[in-house]
């Protein structure tokens, strides 16, 4: 069959957008595992109706609000997304069939590539991706930002005000403007993490040592173009309108791929925006 | 004091504004009462994390997140939002003395102009402004959808996907494409609405009457450009980029205000945004 929408991605964007699809009565097959990112979060202050909740159970949430919807899940791995005019090949890793759709809701978040040594381990037990999401868990305490982006700067200047202290790595190659009390590392090359059940200290190239309670690892990813070619990005994000529809028709966008900040809301809202978008765009293709 | 940030707007985007405004340690003041739009509404299928909730039970935990972090509320009502340069300058309906904020979030939402006789007294039981909102809740029934805009047709299709039978009374001044099936009314004037405890018929000035079960009226309303004399619009909602940032420095806006769809999560999503914008605003201003 082909669907009316496929989602790509699992997370609260791709909920999200599954949930409105629904809602719009459209045929949905939604790809993706539960988010990883989403599941292991300690703790989520600003989702707007709960309060202090786990990511493991926001989720549980989250899918209860899809459960008696009739959604295809299929958990394989999309390999690239052709755009064919008048629909949509999918394609998936180590298959030959394509799934079909009219349309396409991408919500696939952001590769991380992990360069580090244990930086996979201490995921969550210390290492992060987003600091000034994750600032309010080290307030009064230690933390690093490695800073390989533009954005990097600004993210360790917000965390600056809410935790103890904080160093700078400075690894965009640029001089840095920060807030005053921030310590800057430069000229320095960080190797990995070590540490017993989380991360304790990021070791240098050189030998040297930093100790802290947290550390953010701040830099950009690319996978979108290598899931759609062709497609249109934006400073590593895919470009999109404030309708959530990309460069490519019948193909819209939500979440972290779309853009900073890398927050739940956003995902959701978006999710929700594009889901409207695609229902609309299927609606006037009749 | 002048305030960090003033949230104008109480509902979804403006709760979710204060919430991401304290997390990010800003004084934040928060003008308007709780969202009657909200309050009002009977049952809510599409925000993720609940299931089938009253808007009264989803606006109790939206407060129930804020609670705790200190919120300077105000329940009076905002006449005009004055841009200073370095500040802005709050008036107050029927107050002298102005309140102070570096940045504003406008949140205020839609204001729909009640036009119809018993509009207002039947809003929510059985009169409604958001076609596909709602349509849910009219599942096989029969609605009334009165147009003024041209998005409205747009609705009008989706909604007849939904809901049992519908009748498009066109008051949008041109001819429409309506799906096959929506009955269209023309040439006729809307008068008022009749009905006991909720609306049951639509009444035009011709004496021609409409019974439905439920009745959407979709239109537009420009209340942002008298609150904010300036403010750039665009088609009657202001116009915002992807970082919901407006024509007015270190203004931002989030919710219905900034356009369609007049959705819940679109509007958390958006002042979860607008507050982390405006939080790099006033860093980059220190």
């Amino acid at each position: 069959m082909t669907y009316d929408i496929a989602i790509i991605g699992a997370g609260p964007a791709g909920l999200s957008a599954a949930l409105n699809s629904k809602i719009r009565n459209k045929s949905v097959i939604l790809f993706g595992k539960d988010s990883e990112k989403l599941v292991k979060t300690k703790k989520i202050a600003n989702y707007l109706g709960f309060k202090d909740i786990t990511g493991s159970d926001l989720n549980k949430n989250f899918k209860n609000s899809i459960e008696g919807f009739e959604i295809k899940r299929d958990t394989r791995k999309v390999k690239t997304v052709y755009a064919m005019g008048d629909f949509f090949a999918i394609e998936i890793e180590n298959e030959i069939e394509m799934v079909e759709a009219r349309s396409v809701i991408l919500a696939s978040g952001i590769e991380l590539k992990k360069d580090l040594q244990n930086e996979e381990k201490f995921f969550a037990k210390g290492v992060n991706y987003c600091a000034t999401c994750d600032a309010a868990l080290y307030r009064g305490k230690k933390v690093v930002v490695i800073g390989y982006n533009d954005e990097s700067v600004a993210e360790a200047n917000f965390t600056s005000e809410i935790v103890g202290s904080l160093v700078f790595v400075n690894m965009t190659g640029k001089a840095v403007s920060l807030n005053e009390g921030i310590d800057l590392i430069e000229g320095e090359i960080p190797m990995g993490f070590e540490g017993d059940e989380r991360a304790e200290k990021l070791v240098f190239k050189s030998g040297r040592e930093i100790k802290a309670d947290g550390f953010f690892i701040e830099k950009d990813s690319s996978k979108a173009e290598r899931l759609v070619p062709g497609i249109k990005m934006e400073e590593n994000h895919i470009l999109v309108g404030r309708d959530l529809s990309t460069s490519i028709k019948g193909l819209f966008a939500a979440g972290d791929i779309t853009g900073k900040p890398y927050q739940i809301m956003k995902a959701v809202g978006e999710g929700q925006v594009a889901a409207l978008g695609v229902a609309s765009y299927l609606s006037k293709k009749n």
